[in-house]
């Protein structure tokens, strides 16, 4: 069952309700929601299954895209899911703090959301069960070693039991993100949230390259809000706004500013395991950098990913 | 004199003729070739005015790119004028060994070439005039703070007569490209090297952002190679392939593989004091990606740059 041309999508999900609420029987189950495609899926998957006996939170780790967590809640209320936001974000940048190497961070990333926040949160709920939006692509790149996804402990050989105090269920692990996509819409996830492109786990913290400060994030963050503006009418699978660590050369007023680069990087893909560069127009690049460079400060140079994955992944951290 | 509109390009070369020779007397001259249109424009205007009087050296810093020496000492030859090669890679990589700021590159490179190599050959050959391709961009540059160019001591108020021990004779320092294009080819030059793509001071350690080791100018190389083939015919102003510092993440073979970044520039400019990027077919950048990708290695990501200079500058060092 892996394409979506070979599954009856409303047999699936009759399937996965069953299988939640035969899991969870008389239990409290938890979830967290990010806001993406993935985690939204699974949220309304749940509240289908257990209604108000799955509790849905939205941490705040400081990593977000601008007003997501108000946003993201507010869609949700709208589908009658009331979803608690749980401000983090000072524990996510002093976990953060000096570490530069990818790896690290993601597993700063994921120590601090398992075992401080989340783990206290689930602690405190009294929940047993955890829902988990992980997918086939990232059972997929964890096996071949690419990524260490947060959310695949089980696959790993990790006892989430052990490790965590909770179980983990997986209703989304046979698919893709077309296959999620399409189990999203119907469910009846609005258009508006539907339409959002991937968002990663360890959120702007991966779109930028080395140190993630308050500073940086905010950087990227700003560069963000314009490339997913400038670009969400073009159909595109993703697109995102990375920044870098090396310094280059610019020329303001006159005089040299040492500043930043901000990448952008636009695929085009039906599952995320090989993808292209969107070709956009140029004026649209064009458009782009000016708009980068006017309104996100420090930012004297601006680049588009021209290369498909592979070699490349899609994210670049 | 500022653009060569008003420039009468004769008379301006038969003054520089004359001037040189008034000032050199009997003496004798020197120059370095790098192979740019500054320094090739001064060569042959230098040889113009001194003949054999003025000696002319190629530095070889393995900081040039494929080949260089070779084939620019050769079309001097058929112009009659000898040219002569100078092996000097070990001074530049043991200088620029551990050195990753871009300004202590630049300082590193000025004063291995002139303090060590070419002052050595220089007090060795008992010239006392040293002929110099400098240009008026360089001098707006080094005025406005932006970027140190090896070429400009007398405008900083450095007394090179003090410093290095000779003179210089700046005879295009009025000039700006499109004035040095239409002398060069006024003297002769032929179109092969006339059509040269200009090149920066520091050569490839300008592309090269961070460490300089004989392993990334080789790396860089090899892109430059790529894009200059690729490009040639685009007619741009400029372009070039940077190595980035920043690691991103890609994937070879299924497995994961932290590679590196070559960020292309191609730059539209008539005198290289605003720039824009050359709207290059999107086809080409694809190509131009591909081919990278799978002949320079550990390059796994291939960027194009998308914003103008200012306040961007051409070179990102």
């Amino acid at each position: 069952m892996n394409t979506m041309q070979e599954l009856d999508i409303k047999k699936f999900i009759d399937e996965k309700i069953k299988l939640i609420r035969e899991t969870v029987m008389d239990g409290i189950a938890i979830n967290a929601l990010s806001g993406g495609i993935d985690s939204s899926t699974v949220t309304i998957l749940g509240h289908r299954a257990l209604g108000d006996k799955l509790k849905t939170v939205f941490v705040e780790n400081g990593l977000m895209r601008e007003k997501e967590a108000i946003q993201v809640a507010g869609i949700f209320k709208d589908l009658g899911v009331n979803i608690e936001i749980i401000d983090a974000r000072e524990e996510f940048f002093s976990a953060l703090k000096g570490i530069t190497d990818p790896e690290e961070k993601r597993e700063a990333i994921t120590q601090t959301f398992y075992k401080n926040v989340f783990g206290r949160i689930v602690r405190e709920s009294g929940a047993k069960f955890l829902l988990q939006g992980t997918i086939l692509t990232d059972i997929d790149e964890t096996i071949a070693g690419i990524k260490r996804q947060h959310n695949v402990f089980e696959q790993l050989g990790i006892d989430p039991l052990e490790v965590f105090g909770y179980n983990i269920i997986e209703p989304l692990i046979e698919l893709r993100k077309d296959g999620v996509r399409k189990v999203g819409k119907t469910l009846g996830l609005p258009h508006e949230l539907f339409d959002r492109i991937p968002f990663p786990g360890p959120a702007l913290s991966a779109r930028v390259i080395g140190a993630v400060t308050r500073e940086r994030i905010e950087t990227v963050r700003k560069a963000t809000t314009i490339v997913e503006q400038m670009l969400k009418d073009t159909n595109a699978f993703q697109y995102m706004a990375i920044l870098h660590e090396d310094r280059v050369t610019g020329m303001r007023n006159g005089k040299r500013d040492f500043g930043q680069q901000i990448e952008i990087r636009c695929w085009d893909s039906v599952d995320a395991r090989t993808a292209e560069p969107t070709q956009l127009p140029f004026e649209t690049l064009k458009k782009l950098a000016l708009k980068i460079i006017s309104d996100v400060p420090c930012i004297v140079s601006v680049t588009y990913n021209i290369a498909p994955k592979p070699p490349s992944t899609i994210e670049a951290v």
